[in-house]
């Protein structure tokens, strides 16, 4: 049965969405946060309406079966799924559509069109899911004449090795039906980032993105076992190995390249068994730094649970799992192998030597029960919020890092304080910045802050760019990463130029150079060729 | 108090060496191998016998406090402990010896050493602990002049973040003075490979070391936090952080680049506390499939225990573990946070279940009794073993490698049969081949496999030399990695080259060319200028 198409505006296919009752909830917070009743509303224009040039370039003969100009097609394609996305659609903006989206269905198909758009001088951007948060794959709109690679048709589990836990995966596959092919092998890739429905294990492995494990495995990174990449100088595939001390790895050149080397077609991936223990629940601070004083040592005593975030009291109550009068960890282990009891009962020692007070204790289904059941539904739910909260002039975004555990508290304090200032400044109304932690290591963990203010429609980019910049200063200020998971993508690069080493930056340019000699693939991204 | 010179010849200190009982105990282990009583004897040549060239460099006046030509200093700096390194000093060869050895205190000194290198047209070899079995530090022997930089007096800790356990260490600390310099703070880096005390932090991490750990943390990579590296272009500093994903790793470019892109001087590096629980213990198998089949299943439970290598019946009895009627698993938990009963009952269940018969169980320790002791303290003597070797014409070298579970055991008889083969047909007596796991990941084990012959005098480069490309012809061919954490060096190119993606070669040699125009870091090492 063919599935509704993806929305150009909005998270996930035409017909979802959040329910009244999510939405009236969402809103009640705003309601409650700005103390306002109500919010202007905007106009999203429609496909028919959307305001696109023509389209620049014709697809040769040989490559038309899999070559769309489509109206939808192009639309689609032109952005993605970040704040400002959802801003520029809603203003009819599209000069970053691309001028052909390329369906390819072989690595054959994908060198073809690298080809032909490196004859046609044009620029190739390679699209999984389309859910980047930071423009990793919105074309330049002014520049040369784009080609949009979207590798959804590769779609499936090639090869399953049982005996070593892994399998060779074609790059365009979206989460679920990944995890639907691996399920009659009772395997599980259990890499869930929050764009899990709507993004590719290619998008993954390209973005370094972060997954279900709080701890341990956190990163995509690890998951890899080898790759295979499409580059405008040809094909490389590298060995497939549990483990190898031969050079610097190949694969971590790829992981987290973004499309600017070449595209990722498939890769063997390490698989887990699928967990049949469970053990957590949610814990109750007095307030966020207790919680990650707690956390810091949790993560220190080598117990690796799945799960052990924390949410600040207000990102505790805008997500319902809390009253805003606490902060809350969410505690889980998992097993397909042990009860994870002993684990579990050790991990509770050490929140209540910290303070923390569990409000529910064990249970197989703890993790979907109270405050972390309530959460990992908003969790879920949360990326369909912002089609109703654009037209709303509300600007609510997000961005995560990381920072050693000696730096955080000052590093968050900084980070909030600059970036509700900058809304205040923006906006000339109250901002809110909360944070919680998506992933943590025993040397820091991986804050993650949400803000949100009161915009003006007509100002509304200009609004975003200036608390995004604030609060970007404020991160690599402070010795952060500007990105943990969601990538660097156009939207982070004037920071991430400030954070790498120019001699890195140097070297990844003479290697771009080796692999892209024109510079075609995604540009703009990560360096300037 | 001044410490006894390193040896030229042989491993460690002057003076240090394995105990009469210990040789006899190795000899009688050859003996009975061999079924030989008598085994011919070599002279070893003195310092003032070395063959040494005149040095075809005069450092400047500027660099004459921290370099040196004495006949000592170039002697040790000609090779390293490889098989191959032993036979050269035995017969005399010292061509690869360096014309100058700088032992530079601070990163001016570097910059400065490579400034004058590059303006004589000079070759520059990095070298720590000088402990390379690959002929990672060895330099050219025909070509260019060559100043060999030793990193040794850059040896302290020079920073610790108890909070996040962290420390920025200089790269040329000793395994002991590191953990020696830690202690006080009750912290240890936990990185033991068989090298630990003769080798160095920035060697491991050049080199992508293997320590301690046996799942989990087993290579040094996992264990950096941020590097600073001097190039011929500059020096560059990654961003201390617990984890980033900004555009591909730049600390995994410089992890494992072998001293071709520059010099690693300092690292941020990830510490634990020390450990003060433990269990473990050994166990029987009948042979050495049950056991890595146990294995397999143990290293997918998600249990990470610290140790838990195997060894076949041979190898088990070489290092008096075992007396060559059963296989040897060797098994431990630690920890500084919680007992690890739980931990260790549910891996003898696993090991029970594939027909394991644990020797002994438990007890903090029981790592240094019994079987495990055994084998402990042979793992840590058997370096010196080979000065006495090679005079008595033995070939007897290591090589590692990893593959995945579902290939393992074809691998294994592969690599054994071509090994053995190749020993027979060169020396024309039987060859011996043993195996043990060094490491283990859910998605396969990293082997480690010895060999012995019969050599003869006269010929012993050129017999290693076939049995050596037989092993590795057999490593690639059936999958394997040239090197799991011993390196490529100069002896291991010829597998790598064939085993990287000639594409992610190009790449690398792009970005070589950025840090080092002039291709003067570690010729001949990972790739060609």
């Amino acid at each position: 049965m063919a599935q509704a198409r993806l929305k150009v505006y909005g998270w996930g296919r035409k017909g979802e969405g959040m329910t009244p009752d999510e939405e009236s909830f969402v809103m009640g917070g705003y309601r409650r946060m700005f103390g306002v009743r109500d919010f202007p509303d905007h106009k999203i224009p429609t496909l028919e309406e959307y305001d696109l040039r023509a389209p620049r370039l014709t697809p040769p003969a040989a490559l038309a079966r899999i070559c769309s100009t489509d109206r939808y097609e192009r639309a689609l394609h032109a952005h993605s799924k970040g704040y400002t996305d959802y801003v520029r659609i809603m203003l009819n903006r599209f000069a970053s559509a691309p001028d052909v989206v390329a369906y390819p269905e072989t690595e054959q198909d994908i060198a073809a069109v690298m080809a032909w758009a490196d004859g046609a001088g044009a620029v190739v951007i390679p699209f999984g899911g389309g859910s980047s948060v930071c423009g990793g794959v919105t074309p330049p709109a002014d520049g040369p004449a784009v080609v949009t690679l979207n590798l959804s048709r590769l779609d499936k589990v090639l090869e399953i090795d049982r005996t070593s836990r892994a399998a060779r995966i074609q790059a365009g596959v979206f989460g679920p039906a990944l995890e639907n092919q691996l399920r009659p092998h009772k395997l599980t890739l259990r890499h869930f980032p929050q764009s899990f429905e709507y993004s590719t294990l290619g998008g993954w492995i390209a973005t370094r993105s972060g997954g279900h494990f709080a701890t341990l495995y956190t990163h995509i990174d690890d998951l890899v076992e080898s790759l295979r990449v499409v580059t405008p100088a040809g094909t490389l595939e590298s060995r497939r190995l549990p483990g190898s001390g031969a050079g610097p790895s190949p694969d971590r050149m790829f992981i987290g390249s973004e499309g600017i080397l070449g595209v990722i077609t498939e890769a063997w991936m390490r698989l887990q068994d699928r967990p049949t223990f469970r053990a957590g629940g949610a814990v109750r601070f007095k307030d966020f730094f207790a919680a990650a004083r707690a956390l810091r040592v949790l993560s220190q005593a080598g117990l690796y649970p799945s799960n052990c975030r924390i949410l600040d009291p207000n990102e505790a109550r805008n997500t319902g799992a809390a009253d805003g009068s606490a902060a809350i960890m969410v505690l889980a282990f998992e097993s397909a192998d042990h009860p994870v009891d002993a684990w579990m009962a050790r991990a509770l020692e050490i929140v209540r030597d910290h303070g923390g007070v569990p409000e529910t204790e064990g249970g197989p289904d703890a993790h979907r029960e109270g405050a972390a059941g309530q959460w990992r539904n908003a969790f879920i739910r949360m990326p369909y919020a912002r089609e109703f909260l654009t037209p709303r002039a509300i600007i609510n975004d997000t961005f995560e890092t990381a920072i050693t555990w000696d730096r955080f508290e000052a590093f968050h304090d900084s980070i909030k304080q600059a970036t509700e200032k900058a809304i205040r400044d923006v906006t000339g109304k109250p901002g809110f910045v909360t944070c919680r932690f998506t992933h943590v290591y025993p040397d820091g963990p991986a804050p993650y802050f949400s803000f949100h203010g009161q915009g003006r429609h007509g100002a509304m980019l200009e609004q975003w760019q200036a608390i995004k910049t604030a609060a970007s200063d404020a991160v690599i200020a402070g010795g952060g990463t500007i990105t943990h998971h969601h990538a660097v993508g156009r939207e982070h690069r004037p920071w991430y130029d400030r954070q790498r080493p120019d001699l890195f930056a140097a070297a990844l340019k003479a290697a771009k150079k080796t692999l892209d000699p024109r510079g075609m693939m995604n540009p703009g991204v990560l360096i300037d060729p």
